[in-house]
């Protein structure tokens, strides 16, 4: 007897803001795995802005998520069926699983999920690809020495605030950007940001001038836009821009707007430079072993954004990412009540 | 008894394209030397893309020049009187003198010209400032590995044409972007270009697709607008984005363009970088000396575009940089009769 499946299927390409008739749901019996296959009943999924490219046409690091195809997106969940040899019934993992109830994995990409590091929740975000892409992006990439200024945008987002808070444990001033007053004072006063610049005050150039007179050593930049001109104008010599995302174009109707600015990357000899966290999988386990140590430590704070409800849900939730309300990690947990 | 001097002084703040009404020609008795200073009376003048920016006011790598102060300008000329150990008199000497027919100078940034190496205007281009940009550019910041595909954008200009060439030296398929079947001509033929690319005809995307088929690993960029914005469509995997002038914006009377396709630097984990020949300076002999090895054995082919003519007539010399009509590099060769 099969459990009943739900997913969530991309229906249409959005145009800008994605509609929830952009993807369709559907309930079907759930698969049986085959030879070398394991069922996983989801109980977390995360979301992520970078859900929102895949949806489009186009020449990107992975190929778009195809019309009726489930949507990609990582989650966590336990192993209901296995015929795999390395995953049994009763395993907490993590993976790309889709926005489903259940899904069949060959245990490519799967990880299992240790809870003695931390919750289940957490290894979607700091444990996940989450404080990876931060851990790579701002240390192999921004590659940030002690008493540098380290800048970063969406700073109260999933990737922001591990990465300040990355910067802040390597001895760096840190500045966070963001949205409104609440997310500045996390930033400050939790988070231990030395500063934290309210881009919806619209001064963020004076408060860059401000908060950093010797110009910024790293950027790491996922919001692109107005914010990574800003920055560009205040670069110090041999600065590092570290591209991780441009939240800020990924809805826009027209074509994205380019960086005005990056000339400055000449006046200041500096280097603007793009990354995949995928390229790092052989030294993800290093990694996690430092996040896991500065949880416990208590150096590193681990904030989720966790919305409980159905599966059904799922375009609402996902759609706060554009709309600047969630503060660390967006999860969606899975009420079994509803799908 | 001191000779007539004659100089070109920045007059305002050109608004778009320069008119010559933006420079006040000034005669007036040459300075003699103080202890200390040389006189030299310059014989060619190196017209280069970069001056523009020179004369906007705004933070740069080095200050804009001033209103009222003799437009900057690198040269090369005769010692006519030294009261400095190093420069005697009728020594030939290359530097910053500014655009005029007589200068004074400490020797800083001062180099002896070799005419056993090759001829006097070849120390202006090719074995100078011009040269050791493209040296500098082309192999520290773009890090050309052998058969890999370089792209140079304005590939007929003064340093662009150097760039290819070197990359073809170094063994890598070379493209060269230029305007027009003559440059494009030139670039294959007598230069070794793999291919040319005439961005006049239009089709700078289709023909980037049919002549890198695998992708550009290093786009060394002189001018930055709608051509950087399609090679970065076309990037490898790690590529790297060389900025080293941007001359399609330094005329445009509105704010530059950045380049929308930015974000093809994380799908391609790519780089773009800016530099100034001015941070190599502790390695131009050793740069030198190769690229006049280069030209001994006839690897490399220099070329200079020498306008003979009267310095009242600079600014209508310059501004040929910008109406794409220079072939190589762009040289006022004073005569005597005229200033």
């Amino acid at each position: 007897m099969s459990e009943l499946n739900a997913q969530w299927r991309l229906a249409a390409r959005p145009v800008g803001l994605p509609k929830p008739s952009d993807w369709e749901y559907v309930e079907e019996p759930a698969p049986e795995p085959a030879e070398g296959q394991f069922q996983v009943r989801l109980e977390y999924l995360s979301l992520d802005p970078a859900m929102r490219g895949w949806m489009n046409d186009g020449r990107s690091y992975v190929p778009p998520v195809a019309i009726g195809e489930v949507m990609r997106g990582g989650g966590l969940g336990r192993v209901t069926d296995s015929r795999h040899p390395d995953f049994n019934a009763g395993d907490l993992v993590s993976g790309m699983f889709g926005i489903q109830r259940y899904a069949l994995s060959d245990g490519q990409g799967v990880r299992n999920v240790d809870t003695t590091l931390a919750p289940a929740p957490v290894h979607l975000g700091t444990l996940g690809m989450t404080g990876l892409t931060a851990y790579f992006g701002l240390l192999d990439v921004g590659r940030p020495e002690a008493g540098q200024t380290v800048v970063v945008s969406g700073a109260a987002g999933a990737v922001g605030n591990v990465a300040g808070q990355i910067a802040r444990i390597r001895g760096c001033k840190t500045i966070g950007i963001a949205g409104g007053p609440e997310k500045c004072d996390w930033l400050t006063e939790e988070l231990g940001f030395d500063a934290a610049i309210d881009y919806k005050a619209g001064e963020v150039r004076a408060e860059l001038r401000r908060q950093a007179p010797e110009g910024v050593d790293v950027y790491f930049d996922n919001v692109g836009g107005e914010i990574l001109d800003e920055v560009l104008l205040r670069l110090a010599r041999h600065a590092r821009v570290v591209i991780c995302g441009a939240i800020s174009q990924y809805n826009a109707d027209q074509p994205p707007r380019g960086p005005a600015n990056y000339m400055q990357l000449l006046v200041e000899r500096a280097s603007m430079t793009g990354f995949l966290v995928f390229d790092y999988a052989q030294r993800y386990r290093e990694a996690i072993a430092q996040l896991a140590d500065w949880l416990q430590t208590g150096e590193l704070i681990s904030r989720e954004d966790i919305v409980r409800t159905g599966l059904d849900r799922f375009p609402d939730v996902f759609l706060r990412l554009f709309q600047g309300d969630n503060v660390g990690k967006l999860i969606l947990q899975l009420d079994g009540d509803h799908a």
